[in-house]
């Protein structure tokens, strides 16, 4: 992985910390900051050492404040370039999907810690996050309706899960900026904090994974979770946790779990994510877009 | 639209309020009142002019009690008529269920003002509408199962995605009026009103987003909440909005957004919904009753 | 139905009440409690007097404190026996989630009454059931990831729809025991009781539906809800429930329904969920596990 230039990785006691890095433009988005967080969780999901993932942006301000839409942005949101006849041609795809699909495929846990402003696909693309936790300086905007255009990075599919149809659509229809005891009580965010505390709980949370959790264990239940949510019949899920119980209970964290539980000791689990998947996973079919 | 007889219509300022109108019945349902709702939606959805739609009920007592047993009702509900066989035949299909399944299809956001007494069809019409506002003399029930019959109006598909599985089968088991206090704490209703203010909220609500956003960014959020959250995967998400984001961010809506922004006015957006939606709109295929 | 070793099974006033009794274990799961409780659903299902399920713990510390591993508790978890080859054999199901299935199918309303420790399939076993009541004294755990495995029991499909995606992921990636205070707060539990008033509020909320309502009713709100809701368009909910009004307005239900509300007296409704459900009941296919 080259040197990002945008955003910052931060390795330590088994966390990564990905800070979105233009604190001179509030952070906003480019592209090139989509394809450094994603060339990140590449490393990431790599890198057994690392069992979990925290989000934030740089400075007091801003997590992101949306697309950059100056030219030094690469401005191709709203780009005039000639257009594309045949939408299902790949140069169609919205960048902000790119990254949340991305994010969905993480074999890791991912946390945000939302510092201040986070409008447009800074709100957007911590919505594909697992666990939002918010500075009392947090502002969230869904201000699409706002700008002429719609909720992108697949967002209407996550949105309306993590804070139901109702106010997803609400929060989208009115394109309103509103503030982290409003997005606490829409349930977009788990807790709010001091500005100063903020990224001790997150990574307070994200310790409480490393310490004391098989890495395969949470690889699998963040696949499962997401993917058989959305089932039409609980026996889909029965078809892979039965699955999964079957092969895991024989394997060595299991070993170690009952072990270190049984001894009253800390847990130290040998399988790693990179390598000791089981034979199944994954089992589902890679989406294209067309 | 000929004149309705059981509802009235009232447009003013981007707004329609539609105020089911038989207070001397508790705005009971009849089979004509469905149909001049359904033909109201169609009107509104053709008159550009209209962003955003409140239903609320006549008089200080209801909102509606339910359906109209009553001879003078229609009675069609438990009709002892001869008894089609085949229940695929489109004789069978629910009154209740056409009007949610149109109001499904609305361009327009909708509100729901309730003002009173909902039981029945009065409380499941609510559920395909986007926001629920409450007085505090509302009062709800799902009493169906205190009738001999079941939720109707596609609510079983409706309420457990406004208020989750556990909350809609404990409303729907008991068949128990509950008042508007627990309508809030169960997710059904966003906001709950002093009686003389209901009608201020819902449409400053309305107003909020009349006055600032575009009708096409609107229309299209609404379709696609509503469709793609219940995709299985986040990827058919991404399909349309990357459509959606590449056809209207070059468009005149997306224009005055940002011009509008930069200007610090308040926007003119020229689209119409009626007209202007983009071109793979709607991207669907229209479901049928068999 | 042979007399039970692991559960005891109440009949009274309409209720059924299944009471995990293994006290001197914590009533921990093993195969044998849960074939107890599947042949004690299939007996209630066929028994017409019973109109409503109770589950709770024997004893006052455990609701089921998970899987029994010791040679006693049959082991079958972490067996290390021959391994399947074929993930597909149903030697491979997991325990939990034939039980889970089964409370799926179950055609009367089940209420956790969570009275103590309930964690591994202590809690997930409660996910199958409609709503949850706990003691001020419950502790829940989600602690799959602690042991190596994953959670089971069809988890990952229920969890997320009672709790929400996150809140749910929470609770799996970090294994953490919680209170009955974090529970409710966090949607998995719908009330928290004294422990001595516990079985009273449980048996109040079954009473008021054995009380008031149409066995088929119920049987069929039950039937619809769990299945329709994850229905991707609101048109399949319609077609069932179009049928079911269809028929169910012109039952014996109904006709009582309508006469004891004019009456202003208690229903006593004729149908019998094991012989008069519509004839269109079952409307779905069976799911297997391959």
């Amino acid at each position: 992985m080259t040197n990002p230039t945008q955003i910052t990785v931060e390795k330590a006691d088994g966390i990564a910390t990905i800070t979105l890095d233009r604190p001179e433009k509030m952070n906003a988005y480019t592209g090139t900051m989509g394809a450094e967080i994603i060339a990140a969780m590449d490393d990431i999901d790599a890198d057994d050492k690392v069992r979990a993932v925290i989000f934030t942006g740089s400075g007091e301000k801003a997590f992101c404040a949306g697309a950059d839409l100056t030219p030094e942005g690469g401005g191709q949101v709203f780009s005039s370039g000639e257009e594309v006849k045949d939408l299902s041609d790949s140069r169609v795809r919205d960048g902000g999907g790119l990254l949340t699909l991305r994010l969905f495929e993480s074999k890791k846990p991912l946390i945000s810690a939302c510092n201040g402003v986070a409008v447009g696909v800074g709100a957007t693309m911590q919505l594909a996050m697992d666990i939002r936790l918010a500075s009392e300086t947090a502002r969230y905007g869904f201000v699409f309706a706002r700008r002429g255009i719609v909720p992108e990075a697949a967002s209407s599919w996550f949105l309306p899960r993590i804070v139901g149809i109702s106010q997803a659509l609400e929060w989208c229809y009115s394109g309103r900026v509103f503030d982290a005891a409003e997005a606490k009580a829409g349930g977009l965010v788990r807790s709010v904090h001091a500005p100063a505390d903020l990224m001790f709980a997150a990574k307070d949370l994200a310790s409480e994974i490393a310490e004391n959790t098989s890495a395969i264990s949470v690889a699998m239940t963040r696949a499962m979770m997401w993917r058989l949510m959305s089932a039409d019949h609980p026996m889909e899920a029965h078809k892979i946790d039965s699955r999964a119980i079957y092969r895991l209970s024989r394997g060595a964290d299991a070993k170690e779990g009952i072990a270190s539980f049984l001894d009253k000791r800390r847990p130290v689990y040998p399988g790693r994510v990179s390598e000791d998947m089981p034979d199944f996973y994954p089992w589902w079919e890679e989406r294209t877009y067309e």
